[in-house]
């Protein structure tokens, strides 16, 4: 997560926390060139590979959640599609492609200032290998899923979706978030 | 677009635009503090009004393309669902609500670094009225759309693909970007 910024990261100078003219918010003001710093969520953008109606899952070898398994994905980078990001990180975790990449799920979570977006997609292949951020790379069945070793909420709710609906229509999308207060 | 990072945030020192281990790309380090300063894609969020088959559109009074029409929209912020975040820009431009809101539009402007997220939902009502951030608002019907004073591609994507697709079923969604070197 972010944090508050004290200095202006173009001239140096003293930042300031104070609203502006016709804004609803408090922003980040730089007291020496009045550049307004907007602080913003992150895009995590990921992708399911299908085969078989098995999904391709990787344990991640970097914390947080070292060990565990998890849809690959990851922030988003400036100068990048979305759909691209989420094949980039495809690569980097899982050596993997995919083809007919579809949204699947939108997923807020809006006290860590992270959106999922998350797709679908068939796997090439199959072909896939430790990327440098996993441990291992596997197809699993539904029976098969690690649920209580899945890294993040997000992906039990991505492949859980995937299940639930895959005899549906191509082109379904989930708008889903995670609820902090909920009592699990 | 954010601007490079000439000093750090946090602590005020310089900042190096350098490769960092286990990274594929260039990253704004600390010379002083060490923090890796990722720069980020940001999210658009906005919902686009329908009321018997008429879409609401808000005439900008503010810069970038002032005096034209858009669907209403705008910076997703920190401490929000991307799906709260549209109906707060809702309210912020038109002084409307909407029941049922459901994703409609994944667009990126890669070159910009920015990734439009824009959902359909049913005005309620109609009721509507200028907000803060609009000269006018106005529902629209098919015909009647003012395609030549749209702000943005965007805005016109999403009308398109909604008038193009109504009498398809719920839960659809499409993927789309901006080609920035395509002629038109």
């Amino acid at each position: 997560m972010m944090k508050a910024f004290k200095y202006c990261p173009y001239c140096g100078g003293t930042v300031e926390y104070k609203h502006i003219p016709d804004d609803t918010q408090l922003r980040h003001v730089c007291t020496q060139c009045e550049s307004v710093h907007y602080l913003n969520p992150k895009i995590v953008t990921g992708v399911l590979p299908i085969f078989e109606d098995k999904v391709l899952l990787a344990k991640r070898a970097i914390e947080p959640c070292k060990g565990l398994w998890n849809v690959p994905a990851g922030y988003m980078e400036n100068g990048e599609t979305i759909e691209d990001g989420a094949q980039r990180e495809l690569v980097e975790e899982a050596n993997a492609t995919v083809t007919n990449i579809r949204p699947h799920l939108i997923y807020s979570l809006d006290k860590i200032n992270q959106v999922y977006v998350l797709f679908l997609g068939d796997l090439v292949g199959p072909t896939f290998s430790n990327g440098i951020e996993s441990l291992d790379v596997q197809l699993f069945a539904e029976d098969e899923i690690p649920w209580k070793e899945l890294a993040f909420t997000s992906s039990a709710v991505c492949i859980k979706r995937y299940y639930e609906n895959k005899d549906s229509q191509a082109g379904q999308v989930f708008l889903d978030r995670y609820y902090f207060d909920k009592k699990e």
